[in-house]
């Protein structure tokens, strides 16, 4: 009761910003985690695992398994007590769980096992679970959303930036087709790796001496342990599970980390000012500025590619955990507890940019605008080109010429080009037996020049899509 | 009342270890952490730099000031209620504290400043104090007991090891020395660096253009506020104090992390069951594996390196951090916000080590057993030291082939060496002229071959525990 | 002639330690490596992707190829050269190229491509065939070795550590098995990864704007000019291929080294003075030390673990270059030029390894003498968990408390536990009806309690070493 | 001199783009650096020490020094031919050194000294005089151009921008102002911290013990060797300097490096088509893309970030290099041979960065289209803190509405603020007693309202203009 008291607190007292900050603006999203990836719900996953290796006991003792259900009724508070006198969690939990059971149980409990078969085990299990039941529901409904994006402006013209400059045309949903096949192809990839986490029951350096002095198999007896638990066991063990199947996953998160980053530098940038051509809602309530009255910022997307800032460099802390001398030492121990935060920053920003891209408006007026602010400047590849085809060997330098003679002369490329009629007449019958358009129409129309764009999006979406509504019926 | 519910809560909900295990762990320099930097501390310090700024404003307008005490009167659930409407916080901020304001006074709050005057100065305000009052306190205790370790053993002998090989001996104080020159250094510039935190009063972007609307001098009118608060404004700022001040900081504690680690490294490895010369605290009711009853883990010494590994890497977030594109962009929001998670795991390393090194026992016999262990091999460098001091071109060749037919022979280096008379009595003679020591006491103790161990030992801990006891008696 | 001379020059003159020191001590896998990732090769892949690229011009024009070969005409001095010029490297190319077709191909030189599209897949190209023809031959012959030595010793007793204490007994191969299964995956993946590469040619921004003026179906185009390098082409394009491609290669690269690097440090450990259970090669004739004759450093395994602190930080620029602004910014170029210095990292740590394991020595004395250093403590467990197996509860515990009454006495567990007939006798029928052992000579002879050490190292060596055999075949 | 020729090649051949493409485009600044931090300049260096300690040891012993000039006879291809042997680096030198010196000499070379004293002090010289020679010049000159820079568009009118966002005015100069005084005090902390790097020469372990046998007062014979060469002894030092002092240099020029990213940054967004304030330089003959003949892309500020993005990461190597075992393990033997290249990388940027600055243009036509392109939008803050300023409360609210109002209607903020006369004339009064000005005047002119953003860019213009120059004059 006294211990309950000095456990609870506001989260305001918290220091990371996961437990006060972003656990109230991911309120729901983040109480689910918790129920995987918070202390508690991580000593309750211990609790399991070792209820599971209790059944294997019983099973090959009794070969039926009937045991109370204790855990629901252990408490942390009580475990974390325990701790306070054996100086060692595991052992805590194990007298805290004979504790509470039958005395001609309490022999088998922990037997056999190191701490590390229980904790890694735990560990790949909660993992697992948070990442399928919370983390790749979010993403998959960010991998529709990004699809009918990309779907539904298939067609809409806008202009494409290579150096921050204007190139040549392309559409709004042919430039979020990026995001789609590279989030979707991160999605699968997460998908196939979480399945992946592995335990183990292989005892204090994995090559099984203690159960062996128990069982004839251990092996198999490992198998029918993590089968419970509806696990692989690692391939090899020695008193940890062999890192890179977490390591993978991990990597693979902050792959997708930095697809979402990249998408929220773009939103950023078409965001600005002098741009404009999409803009993430801001409630009409809602200030941008507790000084400037008129701004309207793009807080979301900043705030999305501030927490990669924050979450990515922590890759070098599970690269670091790869290394443990001889069959294990215990210098991955606290920073491999940092993982659920890692878990949870990529959560965030999951959360925020899905609601950036489910809010996000375009504006035809300002595409169009800065697709022609250039005259039909966007159009010098299309005239080299047609002059290439048409056998010129120079063009691509005739055609930088008469780019900067227009610049100088504020005047537009055809009205560079016209002035030498041979070139022009060069690009007219290229143009026309390439396309059938006239050069005067597609000149004045730089959104025809635009490839394939409208199609490559649109059978990305539909792939995608596919891909993110398969996920979401399997649930 | 309600909400006050809603944001209370068991702290094995949190995510973040350090909201909960390591919270649990260091309860007492946490709950002193949080004074500071939890989101409760964040809002109180908000509130006292708008305060200061009212000051200010008062100070001008009336000559004087007058203030109602508010600033134990809001709370963060008050703020972050507000927030939800505005979803700015800063704005929110204001909005309470002009409710809770007479009519005459609320034109006057947060005029001239934008958001980021509030923060950044809270921000350097609230960091430079958890770093001065919390962490190096701290700091300083941990100094002064490696300066006493280093003092109390510098004359205990212990081999010295390079390449993990035996190498020449030193003395275990000489070997700690390392470690209070090294952390003493970092100490010094930490608390220099601390005092350098820097606040801003400039606006928007930084060029005074709401200020220079109210007062004739804004460089003075800022000068005042940053007064009240005992701070001095940046150099330059644009919307944001120069992000330098704070990162080198930062740096700085990440190199007396390394510094840390590096001992730890150094604990964990005297600790092996093969060495042995060292042990840390291990209680005899602690469990050292849930299997192995009789581990004895130097699993605190584990700890303190696995923090490093999880938290050296967050400077890349740091150094992400300096790039604000034009007068700022929101990306290093998120990102900074866990600067305090960063100090805070520091905190923790530097209250586990001093654990750690308050309950160290070294053990002379083990000691003493691994200087002999190679016999008198650790002295080979001494023999052809000597030979080149007496004029010997090829000692070292001559020394090395005596060290392996030794090895092969499973004799000593001086059984070897008498068999060349002429190099014996060469080392003999050059040995007493240097010396004064026989050849044979000098040879049977290799202790005697330490140089200025002792010496350099006793001059650092003596510097050192001066400056750490200089910083506790200014407190 | 004269450029020529001005591009040669000592290698001693080189800033980077891959152009001086490690080139030579590696330069067979370095002049090999070189044939792919040296400038001079970069431009060669460059001038080979053009080709290509004008192959499928003329299949698409004339229905058939035909080409002067001037693959190994243009020299890399002629390119640099134009780039004074053009300011553009591809630009420089297409010239050159140009100067040396005849005049009725130059139209087609580059014709649809954008430079990226001939970079980006001229790199796919090199880094592909750098892994699978320099690094993964290597890395098979490595775990070959792994699986050898794993073999080898599987029988071969050792003590296990955990914490760096001794924990309970294992043998020499099953140590060896963990390296050989994880090298074994890791090599699997980068296999598998370096395959999948891609290309691209859809040309400035990835929508096929230039070709769909030449060609009807733009994607097949692509896929004829990709066909001809044996690649394929990237699921999206902007004006790059999709970054994660090559990302997941590198950080599965980075993973290996990890492995590469764990296994260093354990050899080095193993090497300590006091340990020396097994010795990496030194020359009869190697200085240890300049000053210290007797020194027999494990410099190799040092420098495997220090080319891992130099190169596995890099992880943090890939991820970086995954973040390109619109249909791309450049920032990704100059540091993208920095793969092929991380992969001769990689590859010098691969190199060395090998080395160190083919000389690898095992001192069965010293595994013995370390073995039973500690009596029979590393039978502690197996005292508890016989105990348990006959039903005891407080095994762990009495046997902990046995561990410590026999470290104050100086006695071993045995005589402790016979003082307690009870218990011993507990132990002898547990024991008996195990294993059919005596616990006298159990407890005489630690080595017996290794589980299944030889059986699992046995199992893994064989998989790994035909996986590595089947690759060596293919070759 | 057949190894002569192994060791000339190609710089075509090298792996590293530092010795082959950087090399080439930044040919006499890395022919400079290469005279510092080169192999053949790292071995010259050693060559430098070693003659240093034989000078020291003849004022010992003769009272007078007289040396051979040896230092330019010896040549890097001898002492790595004598490595193939030795397989020591520095054993390898000392031999060659014994060969080329009379026979009264030898027993002196090296005597007393452990490789790492060589190594360490050499290093600390060739860094300390790389970055002090080749480095800070070119960083004072960068300084004193962004000085100039910031000197002369001081008055420029700009809008400010925040999130990418319009916010209030702002001077060119004042923008530049902020690089100017961030990478002033960046380069102040460089020349700092160049100058502390330390030797040493306290032999194997540190403890003098081997100069202990050859003079009485080993510390003074430190300082007098160090003294030759004009550089401090380590505080401490076991076989190793403490990595600090270089640690901190390097930790600062990466500052300076984010300093210079940040401005690149800058500069690739104020050349976007859209804003177009500022351009880089562009040679009429240089090509932008190979397929897009308008392209004038900001490829030198996008190579800055990108060389910024290769090698930041690079930090943590410096800080995983700050732990070594014991008196010293080898594990940062490798990684710090690669600090020469982080510098080279750091040198590369500069010179780029410089030549951006130096050919900067300023677009005012696009500067004055930029900062009104929101009509007097920018003035919001303006006309808030004037209602502010005369007692209103609610002004910040009344002026948000006021801009929604404008952006619906297409009007003007002071349109909108006419509509209510006692708004207007509130602002009215307010400004003329403030600043004199009427508000018609003010509200069509934005660029009045710019705080003190001339004087504080002529202010700090001034200070490290100052600062530079001292510095060139110095040298």
């Amino acid at each position: 009761m006294e211990s309950q008291n000095q456990t609870n607190r506001s989260v305001y007292r918290n220091i990371s910003p996961l437990d006060h900050r972003y656990y109230l603006s991911n309120r729901e999203a983040f109480d689910e985690l918790a129920g995987y990836l918070s202390e508690d719900a991580g000593i309750r996953y211990l609790l399991r695992v070792e209820m599971a290796l209790l059944k294997t006991h019983l099973a090959y003792r009794d070969g039926q398994v009937s045991l109370p259900d204790i855990e629901n009724t252990v408490s942390p508070d009580e475990v974390y007590a325990e701790e306070e006198k054996t100086q060692h969690n595991i052992r805590a939990l194990v007298n805290v769980m004979k504790r509470n059971l039958p005395e001609n149980l309490r022999n088998l409990v922990h037997a056999g096992a190191t701490s590390a078969d229980i904790l890694d085990t735990a560990n790949s299990l909660r993992i697992r679970e948070a990442v399928r039941k919370v983390v790749l529901p979010r993403l998959a409904e960010l991998l529709r959303l990004l699809a009918d994006f990309t779907e539904k402006y298939a067609e809409t013209p806008q202009v494409g930036r290579t150096h921050g400059q204007h190139a040549v045309p392309i559409t709004v949903g042919y430039w979020m087709a990026e995001f789609t096949a590279r989030l979707g192809k991160s999605f699968e990839e997460i998908d196939r790796l979480s399945k992946n986490l592995r335990g183990k029951l292989s005892g204090a350096v994995g090559a099984y001496n203690a159960t062996s002095l128990m069982v004839k198999d251990p092996r198999e007896f490992e198998k029918t342990f993590c089968g419970y638990l509806g696990i692989e066991p690692s391939e090899y063990s020695h008193q940890l599970v062999e890192p890179e199947y977490l390591l993978r996953l991990l990597l693979e998160i902050n792959t997708a980390f930095g697809i979402i980053a990249n998408l929220a530098d773009d939103l950023r940038n078409l965001q600005r000012s002098e741009i404009s051509e999409i803009r993430e809602h801001f409630g009409a309530a809602q200030v941008g500025s507790s000084t400037m009255p008129q701004k309207r910022n793009p807080w979301n997307s900043e705030h999305v590619k501030s927490l990669w800032k924050a979450f990515s460099p922590r890759v070098m802390s599970f690269y670091m955990d790869q290394i443990s001398e001889h069959q294990r030492d215990l210098t991955n121990s606290a920073s491999s507890r940092f993982v659920p935060e890692y878990i949870a920053g990529f959560l965030a920003a999951v959360c925020r940019i899905t609601g950036v891209v489910k809010s996000l408006n375009i504006d035809t007026e300002n595409l169009n605008r800065n697709l022609v602010a250039g005259g039909d400047m966007v159009l010098a590849e299309a005239a080299y080109i047609l002059l290439a085809r048409a056998g010129e060997t120079e063009g691509h330098e005739k055609i930088r010429l008469a780019t900067l003679a227009a610049e100088r002369g504020r005047t537009t490329l055809r009205e560079e080009l016209k002035k030498d009629p041979a070139v022009w007449s060069s690009i007219e019958q290229s143009l026309a037996s390439s396309t059938g358009l006239k050069a005067e129409t597609f000149f004045s129309k730089p959104e025809l020049y635009r490839g394939l764009a409208p199609e490559k999006a649109r059978l990305l979406a539909g792939k995608y899509k596919r891909i993110a509504e398969n996920f979401q019926e399997e649930l």
